[in-house]
């Protein structure tokens, strides 16, 4: 809801302070002007709009101060030092220091007087960038209904025109950096519901719960290794080997370190939460993807219960089996990926959107890999270049083939092996290691163990989703 | 044709009566407006053309009577009782309590009597919302063509100014909700087919077709019943052990509870729809979705025949083994999609429109394991946030491979594996069960009732085809 | 071309005759309207963008003369024959008779005449529709450059007001059917190169060969069915027995047959085409599909050819033994499929334009499948009506999750098995058959005939290939 | 950036000369004109935008002499020689030779008069074409920040308006050709970092390194050459039998050929690169090419030290040996659909964009099989011409399910294969050549060799991925 209100915000703001706002920002930024005239009558539209704030805005505006304790605008522009520049004899005499010159405009003058004024006759030639920026305050009411008190926000508003290319576009920046202060002098009347107590203590009871079964569970893991150092030494004492490294990992359930992590997230998460709640903290994003990656993993937790059945099993079986190969050839796909993702960054970058950024391309790639519109990515390089053009083809009908046809086939040979090899196994028996022998004499204690924290887990995991139904509509 | 005479009535009404309607909704609302003159433009826009609706309007509309039996408009706002508010001191005197006013404006009074009233003199910082309804009156003349009977409408139009997030943007909804209501007075002349009678017997034939279709199966079911208790009896008796839970469930034709459903929703939709047009009812949605269910499951009962061929048997097999070890593997990754399902919408949700309501997630995440645009998806998230923009690269690339790449392709070996199992069965025969051995002497007796009812279900499917084609231009 | 000129002049049509055209059209109209100021305002906008024409358009445009060989406008209307009535009372009094209303309008009266004409007066709540048609002649200069002589065309223009729905939104379509005359007094002088002789030599050629490759593979079909009749009667005579239709078969070889088709559609495409460019005929379409059609068999024949090396030959052999299995599995999987179409026509059809007409729901279906853009077709279905709403997402779930990873995954498993299968026979040598030992003693004749019409078929391929490079100017 | 540049002012350009511009280009042409009076305003919007050029252009732009040396505006026209022209009568009578008028403006006369010149006084329906050409000129200041000079340009505007088709709509067409020139006389004064000498130093560093790698692989190709002729006398000498092709081949190592080839391509980027920094060169294009391919390369070439693990090693093995079989099928896929592309592009070709080009087509077809939006090409198919429409489902239908089922399908079976035959190789041994064994005894000294070799292209490697960051921000 924040959130919310601080997008809404922007674009109301963008509405009353643009010029030919069309309503969607173009690519970074807002929008774009071309001629000199339009310059001007952007900067003067956004300057006349702060001064009648009042009678337009829809919202719950007041003026803010600046940094230097003064309600007003304040208006820079920064340009190169002096200059002269005859393109047409292609002369320039430049000097290439910057000089920002700022004028603070209070709300006393009025536009007409403004506009006269020497420091608004730009010299676009040596221009390099005019950034308005203001101070505006404003309050959040919505949270009158859901909480006891509403927010105070403090906007900071910076309109840039943008001249640096000089390339006869100048673009126009809106940004809008809100700030969460505590409202000095609120004074609400009116019945308000007070069910936030339920609510904490409903956390509180997560809290406890979880940090029961994150006991419970290090204890187990602490348990099973001392095992391992018993098992370990009476092994070596008993048949005279060491016993074999996969054996040892045996010991360690990674089911119990999954629980614990997802108690530890659901734990710090819960905190962050209460925190919040009690406007100590705004820190909303870590505690939503604490609870959020918690909730993940107590639902990948369950499958666990499913691998007691023999029929689920296999699958899981299989899962894990052909895990390491996956990664295993993850490792070599990803080699030729890496390389296809620099080559089309060096090579495409400049002509294409999706190639612009290292990023953007490793998710054009691997989107186009699963399925992406190709065609779109096919026509949007145009044949400026006939090079270029020509490499593109090859680029990405390579790359595509290579994908499609060659690496995803043998992800699906990978796992149609790793599955017989598993249907085998359970047809004919697991081979068994000598843990396993060991084993069938003295599982009886440990088994106790993984049941009475199973269930507090699980009953954990009930808790938190009920918790996460209380967390979304705060956030 | 209904719903399509509603949603033009509707789009024709928001371009009378919303000021800049683009032609498009935006998001849920209609428009949006951000400065207090457009709002004040905007509700005059929409009573002036109120009142001159006959001149305007190129529908068959008509003034229609409020709740109170008046003619007119009906405009109320909400807003907090009372406060006061200065948002540049941070000072907030607001009483939380919601207070309404109304006002009935009848066609009377001109427009400029209503611009001066002091009921809209609105203030905004605690304004909530501002409502304008009224009721309008129509006829749908296109039913003359096929039908003997025009409705009459009665559109309950509602114009929503909604301030409730005070954030500068005023959120304009435009709810239209149609009633189906007898015309009183309703005098038709000139030449019109009656041919309505012969889609009435039509409907009746099916109907009957169906109930005796649906009879016969009954029979073989409870025959099919009878048989298993008389068969496990005897099979305890001369054997002396039980008949296996999979024995005893081929008693009963699967096919047959296939058919025994099919019927059963064609019979209530073709009652439904007898009807609907004899203007008893107006509920179309259940009568077609009962049709359509029942014509999808003719379709499927028509894979029944082909599996008496030997060639066509052997995937319809493959399915059927398939199938409890594909749903197996489903609840598995089930659980890994509900884990991600929950975790994107409590982390993504504020970010992205594709991760707002839980169903989206589910669908959006559906959608990108089968090929979706993922480059979209990928783009939408914006770096504003780095921890949730890389929380989302995470998210994203480790859902897409998990299930493109190791699920997708266990659905795959899953199906190859049962595929081969099923064919190396129809090459040395399958296993024979109790069941099979003792039925080879019994059988006569079924077979003949299996073929019987076969035929008629069949003709039943024909006749049920020819009833929808009848249905469609109904709805 | 001339399909170019043609759709370029309907547009620059609809941007001269209709008011506020935006340059693409809604749906399948071209422009609506909500008020009666605008439907008057864009019939008398209409009428003298007409009058205008000489001084405004920008083509080679002249008046036509109508079907009553009268230059002018012909407007009619149809509305029912008389009514009244008062939907505020629900009252109703109509005649549903229709009656239609002409008047033509020549260049002599000015359109301020017009307007104050009584046929002008429109009564929206009886009106059906406005039909503005008048015929407009152009040349089409274009040809001068690549052929002789121009074509004149005449445009049969049709504006038309649908009023039908009487939902308050009348829809505007503009209708333009071009026919090609020839030009009565032609007079071009200035240089004009003439190589049209060699196209036409070219096209004479290609069919003088595409014959020869005919003649020759029909004689070889009509050999080996000679051949069949005695290798069967002596078969008869010395073994006694039979011989097994797939042997039978064996005689006929599939790619001759390929090869005439494809040879008979090149000439007839051929032929067409030179008659085309005589200007005897205008069917574009049925010349290009023969062509082209013949294209994709003649790179098809090809295929053949590789079969001769043994490694290409596992995949020819692979792909035909599958297909039979293939196609067996697509009618079961066609069931469900039409179900699938039929069921969601009828309850998705009034809510979704995909689902709106049988072939689109088909297409959908078809293209969801195969990773369509999941998600819009998702978020499409509103939350209107809560019973289709959910109806649509089981639809949507099941039809998906079936065919993604049940079917698709069914032909990978028959697919590998044809595979495996063919490759052991390869291995091991196929199952020997009685007429491939009866062969090996009298190849040697057939192999004769074989190769020398594979040259011949092989040239025609590569005449055909440069013949159509020549087409595609023209069309 | 020097992309960007340009581009950003043939934008800036068309805002400023092209009337009525929204910002997007439709198809390949800018906007276009339906009347008249629009062709005339927008000439002099142009010619009027041009001469207050220095008022309301923001970027740093001059006027430029054209080809003749003259200052200002060359405006040309072209239409057929003499003609009349009556369509209603269809009476045509045109020259068909063409005529070029043209026409200087400069600065001194007043926009008035041209508007009065009989030059300006077209007949459209002799018209061809109106080209407005002009050159401006401008300076890059963008690269004082990075680099020292900035970068003087000559913009060649031409503004054409095409009436070629005569169909009633004129495109508009901007083109703007940009050549970089050296500026005359610079003067920039202020501070100035100089950092280029390390960039160049590094350039330089890599260039060597790689030079280093080319002469050991090369001579590892060398010796490996020698070795193999001495091995091919040896062994023909000892064992009396030539050694067989493939075991020949081993003797090259492809890793070795592959890092060759990268080091050339880098070793000539590099030097590229540096030319274009001293400005003497401008091929960015080239230049990325060769350095982006060879990033592609090295990627590749890391994967062959991961074969040196026995694990990842099938993986590779697996991909290499399906490669023959994947490309001898590609081949007979490949000439479907090279018959399905000709096929698409003769018949649907004027009637749907994505069918017009072949190479169109080709991509259209790819993306089409892997998982590109169907639906929307169907749709793009009205229902104009039956004929077409029937043919394009029956084209699209069959393409789409023959490659996504058939032959998509048939590649994994391929490599499930190969995966399947490596494995077993792996767990029993591979088949031993002659050259194994002998190797057996001779590999020692190879192996020192490729070893340091190795680390050398490695050191390379990490060289030129420094190299690429530098490059970037340059291009």
């Amino acid at each position: 809801m924040v959130v919310a209100f601080k997008e809404e915000n922007t674009v109301a703001f963008k509405h009353l302070f643009l010029k030919g706002y069309s309503g969607t920002d173009e690519d970074d930024y807002s929008c774009s002007v071309y001629t000199q005239e339009d310059v001007y009558e952007s900067i003067f539209f956004a300057l006349s709009q702060y001064r009648q704030l009042k009678n337009i805005s829809l919202g719950t505006l007041g003026y803010g101060e600046n940094e230097d304790n003064r309600i007003g605008l304040k208006v820079c522009k920064q340009h190169y030092k002096k200059g002269t520049m005859f393109p047409s004899n292609e002369t320039l005499n430049i000097d290439s220091d910057i000089e920002k010159d700022c004028v603070h405009l209070d709300l006393s003058k009025s536009p007409q007087d403004w506009k006269n004024s020497s420091f608004f006759r730009l010299e676009f030639y040596r221009l390099l960038q005019v950034e308005i920026s203001f101070h505006l305050k404003g309050i959040d009411l919505q949270t009158i209904h859901s909480r006891e008190l509403p927010d105070c926000y403090v906007f900071q508003n910076t309109i840039t025109f943008d001249n640096k290319a000089h390339s006869g576009k100048i673009k126009i920046y809106f940004d809008s950096e809100a700030k969460i202060e505590e409202c000095k002098d609120l004074n609400i009347s009116g019945s308000i519901q007070k069910n936030t107590q339920y609510v904490l203590v409903f956390d509180a009871f997560v809290i406890v719960i979880c940090l029961a079964s994150l006991i419970l569970c290090t204890r187990s893991i602490v348990l099973a290794l001392r095992l391992r150092k018993r098992f370990l030494d009476f092994f070596l004492e008993k048949y005279r080997r060491r016993v074999c490294d996969a054996d040892q990992w045996e010991f360690i359930n990674g089911w119990y370190i999954l629980v614990i992590i997802s108690d530890l997230m659901t734990v710090i998460g819960s905190i962050l939460k209460m925190e919040i709640k009690a406007k100590n903290l705004t820190n909303y994003d870590l505690c939503s993807i604490l609870l959020g990656t918690s909730t993940l993993f107590v639902w990948v937790g369950v499958i666990r219960y499913l691998g007691y059945f023999q029929a689920y099993n296999v699958l899981i079986l299989t899962m894990q089996a052909s895990l390491p190969k996956v990664l295993r050839f993850c490792a070599c796909a990803g080699m030729i990926y890496l390389g296809y993702t620099f080559c089309g960054w060096i090579v495409l970058g400049p002509y294409h959107d999706k190639f612009e950024d290292l990023n953007t391309v490793a998710e054009c790639l691997f989107s186009l890999v699963n399925g992406d519109d190709m065609f779109a990515t096919f026509a949007q390089i145009q044949q400026k270049s006939i090079l270029v053009w020509l490499f593109s083809r090859l680029y990405l009908y390579s790359f595509i083939s290579l994908f499609i046809y060659m690496i995803l086939s043998l992800f699906i040979a990978l796992i149609t092996d790793s599955y017989d090899t598993i249907k085998k196994y359970q047809q004919n028996g697991f081979p068994e290691t000598d843990l396993q022998e060991f084993l069938k004499e003295r599982s009886s204690k440990e088994k106790y163990q993984k049941e009475s924290s199973a269930f507090l887990s699980c009953v954990c995991c009930l808790r938190r989703k009920g918790s996460e139904d209380h967390l979304i509509p705060v956030t």
